[in-house]
């Protein structure tokens, strides 16, 4: 079996690989894993510590590069990861590159997996970000993606065109929206929910963070290895198990400011918390107050996916991986 | 005032050319009638007895032409009627006609307003085909969309790209899911809801009619004069009056193959009924089962968007119009 990732140089990318060559490959029906025989890890630019294994192989280049794309993906392809995207803030600052990326490039992937013979299965990364404006308190399976950026709207079209492109019987696709990934390891990238990492992460590596928003402020979060967990079961349930509908909201926890530094403080003492200032920036507050922060996940649940314990067990997950 | 109708030589695209004429113009603050000067109707193509007024110039061609579409709108336009797409049937016989018009050629519109200096009030007509699949009873202004059509794909991929571009200030722009046109004039085009005009357009012609679905089969439903009413007052409403949300379910009625039957013998009686003939079509009725026929529509109701008094009234216009 011959797996793509798009976005596999990034940081979910990596993890998923390493999880996929464990696993030796991904079981399209209970009990009965296909062997894994190539991992093609498309992305821009890999960084230098990436994941070096007989089975995988590095395509850099660009999703608007169609024949590239073609020839990463020769002789065939029998499972499509697509994480690739030009992230929140990015999108936002660069309209017209988050166009060309995540739909232009996207509906490239997409016709990679219409042109296989054998109908691959297609696991798209969406998000949260679906949801903005007048949300009610909870959001449930059946309420309207409003998304108010540039970057929700485009995983909402993703979703659309997944779904199409699997009701026409082109792809086998599969959309989860995952939660904010905490805790990302190194450095902060261009997300604006990126500060509920920094404020765990730093002061665990006694550095100073910043919070630039209120300590009552929540946020809707799973860790990155739930989420890659996500995106395995999403990818090996079989077809008649999600039905018409491909898209899902993925399980997460609702976790405030104060909650993760009560956490922190469980886990590294309190010199840890002292290590966090709080410094309001408006910006990022206003885009984070727009996201939606507790979700019933009922068809996620049903079919089996599953969300982290707690803020406390994310913190010591990310603790044995640093270590 | 110019103003420009894509889709401009169809069937709605002249009635609406025709009543902003009669208005001479639209009113984009109450009371304040902006005068028209110039209307440029854009299509693929243009009937013989199309409508002649000096105010009005017709380009044809391709919406994938943006030289041409640029041409078209010089020197500037305040505001766009996004009309144009290639229909339901047509869409899914030909998926990558309908993603290259109906979401490419959609995508060049939009940048003609997003390049003009002033920001222009753009409406788009989007359809009852955003819903299908497991729907609730009644379709509320909040449920989510699920098409199950590549044609109501690409139109919730438009409402999608008119909020975005809203949101960033690049257009100010309107969406109106309308619901199936009935009575359309003339022969019946791709549409496979043409049947509902079909049998009542026909027999009061004294021709035959073909009904492909069973008697007590519903639509969701409004006049041609309501439609172009609807598109009429989504542009007239201030952007304040929308709100955030750029996207409305408009008013229609429900009406059963029965109950429009019934309506055509009030009107003509039992002999024009006679000349409607069953015959199911297991395509055409699997399609048609799948729209909403219920909806509650409070949002375009709370901004005075109206609907039609019931299809006796309906078929009472058709005939005057056709008269």
């Amino acid at each position: 079996m011959r797996i793509l990732i798009t976005g596999g140089g990034g940081f979910i990318g990596q993890r998923l690989a390493r999880a996929l060559l464990a696993r030796g490959g991904i079981a399209e029906e209970p009990g009965a894993a296909s062997k894994l025989t190539e991992l093609v890890l498309f992305d821009r630019a890999f960084a230098p510590d990436r994941l070096e294994d007989e089975h995988v192989r590095y395509v850099a280049g660009d999703m608007l590069d169609r024949d590239l794309l073609v020839h990463a993906c020769a002789p065939r392809i029998d499972a499509v990861f697509h994480l690739a995207s030009v992230v929140s803030a990015g999108a936002e600052a660069d309209f017209d590159l988050g166009m060309r990326v995540n739909v232009d490039g996207m509906r490239n992937v997409l016709e990679i997996g219409r042109a296989e013979p054998i109908l691959p299965r297609f696991v798209f990364t969406s998000s949260v970000a679906a949801f903005g404006g007048d949300l009610p308190d909870v959001v449930l399976d059946t309420t309207a993606p409003t998304p108010q950026s540039s970057y929700g709207t485009q995983k909402v079209i993703g979703e659309l065109l997944v779904s199409d492109y699997t009701r026409k019987g082109f792809i086998d696709g599969r959309c989860v929206r995952l939660p904010t990934i905490v805790v990302r390891p190194g450095k902060p990238n261009r997300a604006a929910s990126g500060f509920m990492s920094s404020i765990i992460r730093e002061p665990l590596e006694g550095k100073p963070a910043v919070c630039p928003v209120p300590p009552e402020t929540q946020m809707w979060i799973a860790s990155p290895d739930r989420a890659v967990d996500m995106l395995i079961h999403a990818m090996e349930l079989r077809g008649s198990a999600w039905g018409w509908n491909r898209i899902l909201n993925g399980p997460g926890i609702t976790v405030s400011v104060t909650q993760a530094l009560a956490a922190l403080e469980r886990t590294a003492g309190s010199e840890a918390v002292q290590r966090v200032r709080f410094e309001r920036d408006s910006d990022i507050e206003k885009i984070v107050l727009s996201w939606p922060v507790r979700f019933t996940t009922e068809r996620a649940d049903r079919l089996g996916f599953e969300g982290d314990a707690g803020i406390d067990a994310i913190i010591r997950a990310f603790l044995r991986s640093a270590g």
